[in-house]
């Protein structure tokens, strides 16, 4: 007897229909011995119309007020999901986050979680019921509603999935698993069997978005195991591990790419300590998000700074940094580029194997594509090229690494 | 300053609009220097589609995992009502039934209130906030989130009223007070400036469904001060008390009537002790509820026994009594007739006050109409009379006990 969380996003759970697939699925694990906690998202859709609503009471709605709002959507799909597992004569029990007592700060919408209280969900389990519980919230030790964020519902997963020392933490999702890299530009993209934690953590924040980077993050504290699997389709989905047991691991185990980012660079900028302050400080105090940061060798006193940053931000980050060039002094000049791509290559076997960059970056020019940039981390190497050469770039890299074999 | 609770029903929240307008009207109040609790319902047309999708799941709902399911209800109205009020720069903060606290028994879907924690509305209200507190749910003694049955929100907001000792609670709703009778019938029909409890009781359960029956005895028993007003007009209202303090009561406040009742006679029936009993317990074990009762004395050894239900339970009664009719021996025949409507004139001064009676058969009479049953309390007076003359029954008593005028 094994004792499964499963998690179910909204997708999953975005009709009634799928909902009641839900419930077969969940009673099949259960016939077959083992015990189940459920945590599901809102139906799909219903925290956009939630969200809709609030804006038409208050451009700005108050924090504590959206997410005792939003945490309904969840608390919907607990009491339909346990009603569809009811009608199919399985013992369920619905939780809300503040009844199981997911005990949190009181950063609304962006809760971290604190504590978990396994009592009740273990009774239940132990009395043969399924334990379905609402993803997303929590409460905090005033009995405030909390919500913790987008992506939230994975988080709620491992973070029982661990409180419970559950044997695996299932991810349901409308991919399969993760894989070499997105079937619709790579068809002989392959499903991974397995993938450590680290490898997922450059996948997601790189665009995979098959995980939230920070439920990924929990489970590797954990030692929680996770599995992303399809709720649509039969398999064994991808898991997630944090050994790296096997003798012989690919040198690469994925390309990922991203198409929102931009790219800005402030050239002739005086080569003074402190000038990096000087230019980030002000992006991030707009709240802009920075991702690559290049700074060129010094010439004559002056560099090339250049960094990118999320397409939608690129205008904003640009007229910040007008703003700046008068107070930086110099020759200074503005190069703005949002037609730009990002490209990595993820893998823990580099950290063993030379000359990795070398073959990425022979394969790029083979196909006489120019590298804007370059960034490495020590288990990926990321570049910037053109958009239109991203199919391109990925796919001659997929074959490249030896990912189109299986 | 003076403490309000405010109910408002589900069509006074039932658009973002009308959410806006409520807040506006909480707001006027509290710039007038008085504190203020809202209870709100959930938005109309919600608990229908939430129902709905219930049943998609499970032919007949578990009672558990529909309260969860329908307290989302109120809670979504909660939140927007107090992001509305925010927006017109008014403190504000939600409560739902568990955060209150607002303990019930366990008794799903028509939970009692047992008890009510007010230190921390009162703790809010101290500090200048207005208190929004959603509706028709609480929470049982093991955190199981309870609803207190159709027109629950009612019984919250005086509930919430008699704990915290507040002035008045005012029903908010689609009318703008108690009338003498339905305005549709008789245009002289005119509001009530107030109206007994117990005249509110025989109003209610006549249908006039202005409140619900379980919040007026509530208010009773816990000396509420119950106003009913309009969301929509300004105006005082109706008041309802429970002292007769004035000298000079008119004698009838009001004429009732209710159009879903069906008659069913059974004649020759042996007229032996437990009769009653016999003919009425097999009806109540089909959960159909009986209105007024009327037993003929008895001529030859038998007695005819005649009573009536509501309109829709018209067809199995009558096939409950077909079963039990050679059970009950004799020669006894069954009458059934669903074309019959209840009129009754209800008024605390008819009890110091004779001939009221003989006035009310009197002017039915002198209108041609045929009384077919009679049924009385302390302080009304019914009569089942053919559906055909009920608007020339109710105008012809309008005007007959002087309600006419002002």
């Amino acid at each position: 007897m094994a004792l499964y969380v499963y998690k179910f996003g909204g997708t999953s759970v975005g009709t009634v229909e799928r909902i009641k697939a839900v419930a077969e699925k969940v009673k099949k694990s259960q016939d077959a011995g083992d015990q189940i906690v459920v945590v599901v998202s809102a139906m799909s859709g219903e925290t956009n119309r939630l969200v809709g609503l609030a804006k038409e009471m208050q451009p700005q709605p108050t924090d504590r007020e959206l997410d005792v709002l939003l945490s309904t959507g969840e608390q919907v799909t607990i009491a339909l999901l346990s009603m569809a597992l009811h009608n199919l004569g399985c013992e369920a029990r619905s939780y809300t986050g503040a009844q199981v007592r997911i005990l949190t700060d009181s950063a609304h919408t962006k809760a971290r979680i604190r504590e978990i209280d396994e009592a009740n969900m273990r009774a239940d389990l132990d009395a043969g019921r399924v334990v379905v519980v609402a993803g997303f919230q929590g409460v905090d030790e005033h009995g405030n509603i909390t919500t913790l964020g987008r992506g939230g519902s994975d988080t709620t997963g491992v973070a029982l999935a661990a409180a419970l020392k559950a044997d695996e933490c299932h991810i349901y999702t409308d991919v399969d698993g993760v894989y070499t890299t997105d079937p619709r530009v790579v068809p002989k993209a392959r499903r991974l069997d397995r993938i450590t934690f680290e490898e997922m953590l450059e996948m997601a924040s790189l665009g995979s978005k098959v995980l939230q980077i920070r439920s990924v993050e929990f489970a590797g504290k954990y030692n929680v195991k996770l599995r992303v699997l399809s709720s649509f389709m039969e398999g064994n989905g991808t898991l997630i591990t944090y050994e790296e047991s096997e003798m012989e691991r690919a040198l690469i185990s994925g390309i990922a790419f991203n198409r929102d980012e931009a790219k800005l660079t402030l050239t002739g900028v005086p080569d003074l300590p402190g000038v990096a302050s000087k230019i980030l400080g002000p992006i991030a105090a707009e709240n802009i998000e920075v991702d690559m940061i290049v700074q060129n060798i010094s010439e004559n006193g002056t560099t090339d700074f250049t960094f990118t940053v999320n397409r939608n931000d690129f205008t904003r980050a640009k007229n910040v940094l007008e703003g700046l060039r008068s107070e930086l002094g110099g020759s200074t000049t503005l190069i703005g580029d949002n037609s730009i791509v990002k490209v990595s290559i993820v893998g823990v076997g580099m950290r063993s194997h030379a000359g990795i960059a070398s073959t990425m970056f022979k394969t790029l020019a083979d196909e006489g594509i120019n590298i804007q940039m370059i960034s490495t981390s020590e288990i990926k190497i990321s570049v910037v090229v053109d958009e239109k050469y991203l199919e391109l770039a990925v796919r001659s890299l997929h074959k490249a690494f030896g990912l189109d074999q299986d």
